[in-house]
């Protein structure tokens, strides 16, 4: 265990100090860190911006995260190594030439949609999942050309596996869990699971309520149980953990996910109007702390310390490893 | 020479596929490529857009430079690194975070002015030179610490002076002349040439007809004989060339230069409203080939070989290699 990496590949925070304290407490090498939802180009840049402040102003505790040998670093220099990622291809408007640009600026991985339809693909609330459009086979073509990991967490089932076919190198879902233990929209089907699988794509097992069953009163023991039936099923090299934890973020940063400036009504995604704002993390994964807690919960479910290990960062290290460069010839 | 690499630290021309042959024909190792005149920053980020088309299709030819050891991989190579550089602070707009921004996507060289007053200097066009503005001083401090050249090429003597003082590391003008020699407002005077000298900075000599003596008449004994004199006046080190070629292009560019978005009346800058194109370059420096042509120039003008290595290349190396990297503790 005190050998393997820990990586979560997936988290939106209200970032300060406090956190990242935390995540050095909880000894994680990387964090894939959402910097943009619904933003233009610029207004992403914005929030590079105020990463790079952070970068800074807390040199001491992260530092950007640009390939899979920073990981190896992060542990070498007691830090965390932050990697960018996109939860919509807001940022890349309609310019095909801004998948390169983004990854320039650290951008590692793209959702090719969030809930919604976007220019190139079907997100999983729409009714009708039309597939990968015109221009979404072009940005994945782009996207393997330049080593930016296609997301599909927030899409359609069709979609999904049209990338999965699309794409020539593994895809991603950072953050959902099997739809056959807990049926939510976001959750993903067997079937895509399967193909991810046998693709080497990765999934990343979300902590975040409404992916999980019984939501915020989910078990630790069910959770890794459900972990131990997903590798009997895919195999555990797929497996890692994209917590989508979303710490100290007030109300109107969901309402931001969900409603972006596309509709003058409320969607309450996941939620309902009665319960509109995050749900509370169940008590055994309430920060990066917690994350070795994990470690444990897994064990008891019947994971050896090999499998541990690559679950809890190992798997997504080989994942950075062949997926943030150019792709080899 | 043949182990000197060679350097032009200041091109801009309509780029094509004879143009990069032409610069391995005359085995340019290194070129530093204006990329932004007024440009917004979503702008100047499509002009990188389409650098990064041509180093897809020409890598044969040239690729993106981003440090010093950069010039010695394209002798290895045999390419061209191509270093990014912006002729105004437009595309920083009035936000300091951008600073990093563009040198994460490549750029190593920033004009505070073009020959107009900007949001941080006063350009050599003006009637009064205000210096360097509050804004200024605090972008000069943040391209210290990123590493990107402060280069004050256009700008007015006291802002000129006023940079040099300020800069914590040495700053450059890319591409102009001795005032002594040819006094055009473009050109330095010795006071700014003493200074820059003292304090590490780099001279890049240029070859454009108006800051050449007697213009495109200028001959090659005249211009190396004043490269001479400067050596006497300031040393050989610190000189280099930044030829401002601006080869094929239609005089429609000319004009984007002088006036950009700013008059309606037309500005013809060192022009005229009889001559206001592109003046024709000298015979003995039309294009990449014309290069070494310097060599047997600075020879006959007395420099000894280790000079003239010095001066069309080595002396770059040297700077560029102690500026680009962030500011060392």
């Amino acid at each position: 265990m005190t050998d393997a990496p820990l990586v979560d590949c997936l988290q939106y925070a209200n970032w300060s100090d406090k956190i990242f304290q935390q995540m050095r407490s909880g000894r994680l090498d990387a964090v894939h860190v959402t910097i943009a939802y619904h933003e233009t180009f610029r207004e992403m840049v914005l929030n590079i911006e105020d990463w790079n402040r952070r970068f800074e102003r807390h040199g001491e505790l992260i530092f950007p995260g640009r390939t899979g040998d920073d990981i190896r670093r992060a542990r070498r220099e007691g830090r965390t190594a932050i990697f960018f990622g996109f939860q919509t291809p807001s940022p890349i408007e309609d310019d095909i030439g801004l998948v390169e640009i983004c990854h320039a600026l650290g951008v590692r991985f793209m959702q090719l949609t969030y809930n919604n339809q976007s220019l190139l693909a079907t997100g999983c609330y729409e009714e009708f999942d039309a597939g990968v459009t015109r221009f979404g086979r072009q940005v994945i073509a782009e996207m393997n050309r330049v080593g930016m990991v296609v997301d599909m967490s927030h899409s359609a089932e069709r979609s999904t596996l049209d990338a999965i076919e699309i794409s020539s190198r593994p895809i991603a879902i950072t953050h959902a869990n099997p739809h056959w233990w807990h049926p939510a929209l976001r959750n993903k089907s067997d079937t895509v699971l399967g193909a991810l699988a046998e693709t080497g794509g990765m999934l990343g097992f979300s902590l975040y309520p409404h992916h999980l069953k019984n939501g915020s009163d989910c078990t630790l023991s069910a959770f890794c149980t459900m972990v131990a039936r997903a590798a009997e099923r895919y195999g555990s090299d797929c497996l890692g953990i994209g917590s989508d934890l979303c710490q100290d973020q007030p109300d109107s940063v969901v309402a931001w996910m969900r409603n972006g400036r596309w509709s003058k009504q409320t969607d309450y995604g996941e939620g309902s109007a009665a319960a509109p704002g995050f749900p509370d993390q169940p008590d055994w994964f309430r920060d990066n702390r917690d994350f070795r807690t994990l470690a444990d919960g897994l064990r008891a479910a019947g994971f050896s310390e090999a499998e541990v290990a690559g679950i809890l960062g190992g798997n997504w290290q080989t994942f950075y490893d062949r997926s943030f460069g150019p792709k080899p010839a």
